[in-house]
């Protein structure tokens, strides 16, 4: 029996805008990078989101999953929208889905914003 | 003569919520105590906007502003009402507004973002 996975999910809001959805991918991409189990997905208006990650993975494969927000503050998407989506496929496919902070709240975010505003003071 | 200013806004999208706009001051503080000329400023949903710092200012003694889009892709507001606001602003107040890049196309965010994936991989 081969071990099931578990998967982080970088999640962000979409778009319907093809730029906006590149220009997220290249965001994404150092960190997708890192491992096989690192996958990206939207909330809404672009795909994949979340329930077509878990059915193209197979429900009965995966072990857990983490949701890393790609967001920078908390509001409405983070407080009601986002947790009732995993709750609702928490229990259609019988999975434990953990929604971590966003990132913004990681103070390595707030140190690199520091760095790309002082590198545009001196230019 | 007092020598005019130049200002760089952080420039967020803004949210009636104020948890919301907690987390986003929390997130600027490292850059905006850089210098007592950086600011932060929404484009919408809460105050202060860019307008309100302009005022506060005093135009007059405002020599250029560059505006760092604190968003992590171009959607409709970065591609549209951004550059509207700051047309209008440029006009009404004349003075040079220059909208920066957002801090999603900086690879130093890219880069972040990497860092708090692999902290969350390892736990």
């Amino acid at each position: 029996m081969t071990a099931k996975k578990k998967l982080t999910i970088l999640f962000s809001h979409g778009s319907s805008n093809e730029q906006w959805k590149k220009e997220m991918e290249n965001l994404c991409l150092p960190s997708t990078d890192l491992a096989t189990n690192i996958r990206t997905a939207y909330m809404e208006l672009c795909s994949p989101t979340l329930e077509d990650i878990i059915i193209e993975e197979d429900p009965e494969a995966i072990e857990e999953i983490k949701v890393l927000p790609i967001f920078l503050a908390t509001g409405k998407h983070l407080r009601i929208d986002i947790p009732a989506q995993i709750e609702r496929l928490s229990k259609k496919y019988r999975l434990s889905i953990n929604l971590l902070p966003p990132i913004g709240e990681d103070p390595r975010l707030a140190d690199a914003i520091k760095t790309i505003t002082a590198a545009h003071l001196s230019q």
